[in-house]
């Protein structure tokens, strides 16, 4: 499918991080942001902004931050090859601690929100927008919201200057026809702005659900190296560029990184579906029981999990 | 979504036999078998209707085969608790081999083909209904057949006393779109017949192009254990329960079997979304090469397959 408005953003390092605290070496990172300038990626969503009192840089890594100095190594003394972008968490960024557009290495910042924190997200975003930046706003856990309280944050959202809305499942918990009836709510909703979709592999329905967004209009599209994410991980990159049909888009480059950077993680840590993750996301959970399950010795004890999250026992 | 009509087949031994020539211990399948008749699961696809002489009996399982003593086994004395099904394969089962379906604990055959061996397989599935069983044919790799073909393919299916004819993916190479286009066509000449869906998982895609399938009319619906099958892998059963509303169907005893009895088989063979059956599943291509490679040593070495499967040698 051949659409020019798609602009695909990979979150390779930003939600791979939620993984190993975003201690990838700066190699990985280098080699990550040139395969995906040859592969034709429009955006390299390279960590989250956070100030520095916001976390202990000795337990999380640089991506954690994206201090201009970090960027400035990955991309070296050349000009830079793709679009960077971070992601900003409410309350952990101060305005002080962003720089101009002018005087930084990103191009976009996405605010990632609950509905409860949309008018916050907005005005953080207007002052992203007057330093220079391009903005998202991310609008997270959209399968626990009300009908009148989406409808009420999206008529903020319209009100407002921010020309980017994501969609976002972040319990893996929608099908297709979910995001048919909410793509097109976003779309009636908002209109003149784009729309993007981020979404979790809970239920193996990552990459479709992100077909079913692309078919009902939305442009701006999340994915990751081999699904490299938070639990069930996201959509598989490698996937997304198959189905793409512009030009423009390289599977190869991708192949070559997930054989030489995704690889050994993939030995170390542990996300891509799995029972647990299935639980959550098909009970429209937040997936920490699930993590902290997967990361104990536990982790294969699936059925007392299934108990202890349905019906706190077994019953049947 | 409740729709009384569908019919869930379970394949794990099946297909999951593709994996370890049928080499599953007769606990296993017996446990199997219970859970899937705890869980609600319509039909248990045991394993091919095989000729004694087509396999060497040293080398493959029992469940290659379906002999009828092996059938009592897994049944016990107690009055069978799910229906059972075997796959025979065109050419590999002499019709004087097929026991009439009052001897056997069998309830339905499903006819596996090619298009070119329809005509083969409706004498065969006619063959089988005159012996008492319900019968499918399940026709096998249409994302590779020319439009003319699979038309004049349903003509002939159109005509035959077979009642339910399956639309399968065997490369794992449809997106939804394909299969919305196939399912429409299927049900739109095959009137008053039943259709089925078969997906592979090679681009994560088994479960959602069966909920695809089903939003398009399609009642049969195969899935396996934790998805276990042939390379990619089927649609996982414990997601399409899930999906299912119907209240006859219980996922909790999906998740028991699974712990129990597939997680020590994750550890011996292994299947599920990986790059190489990704490749195959872009490219239309029968998996046979990927699962070469990730049975050899080479198997984490995708790029050097990758560009051996495109275009012969590496280009950029």
């Amino acid at each position: 499918m051949f659409k020019e408005e798609i602009k695909v953003i990979d979150c390779t390092v930003r939600d791979g991080g939620l993984m190993n605290k975003w201690q990838f070496s700066e190699t990985f990172v280098k080699n990550v942001y040139n395969a995906l300038a040859d592969a034709g990626v429009d955006y390299m969503e390279i960590g989250y902004l956070s100030s520095k009192d916001a976390f202990d840089a000795k337990v999380y890594g640089p991506w954690k931050f994206c201090h201009e100095k970090d960027l400035k190594k990955v991309i070296g003394d050349k000009e830079k090859r793709i679009k960077l972008s971070a992601m900003a968490d409410i309350g952990r960024i101060e305005l002080e601690d962003i720089p101009l557009a002018a005087d930084s290495s990103l191009d976009m910042i996405r605010i990632a929100c609950y509905v409860h924190q949309v008018d916050k997200a907005i005005a953080l975003a207007h002052h992203c927008q007057e330093k220079g930046y391009e903005v998202t706003i991310n609008l997270m856990a959209v399968s626990t919201v009300g009908l009148r309280e989406l409808n009420e944050c999206l008529e903020d959202l319209n009100k407002s200057k921010v020309p980017v809305i994501y969609l976002v499942d972040s319990f893996g918990a929608f099908y297709s026809e979910d995001i048919d009836t909410l793509a097109q709510k976003y779309i009636e909703r908002l209109p003149g702005k784009t729309i993007g979709a981020h979404f979790h592999n809970n239920q193996q329905l990552a990459f479709a659900n992100t077909i079913s967004a692309i078919i009902n209009g939305v442009n701006y599209l999340d994915a990751t190296l081999y699904g490299i994410g938070r639990g069930a991980g996201n959509c598989p990159l490698e996937l997304l560029l198959s189905f793409l049909k512009n030009p423009k888009f390289k599977v190869r480059p991708v192949v070559k990184c997930i054989e030489e950077e995704i690889f050994p993680w993939s030995q170390k840590i542990d996300w891509g579906y799995s029972i647990p993750y299935m639980v959550t996301g098909t009970m429209n959970q937040h997936p920490r029981t699930a993590m902290a399950l997967m990361e104990s010795e536990d982790k294969d004890k699936v059925l007392d999990y299934y108990d202890s999250i349905c019906n706190g026992g077994a019953t049947s």
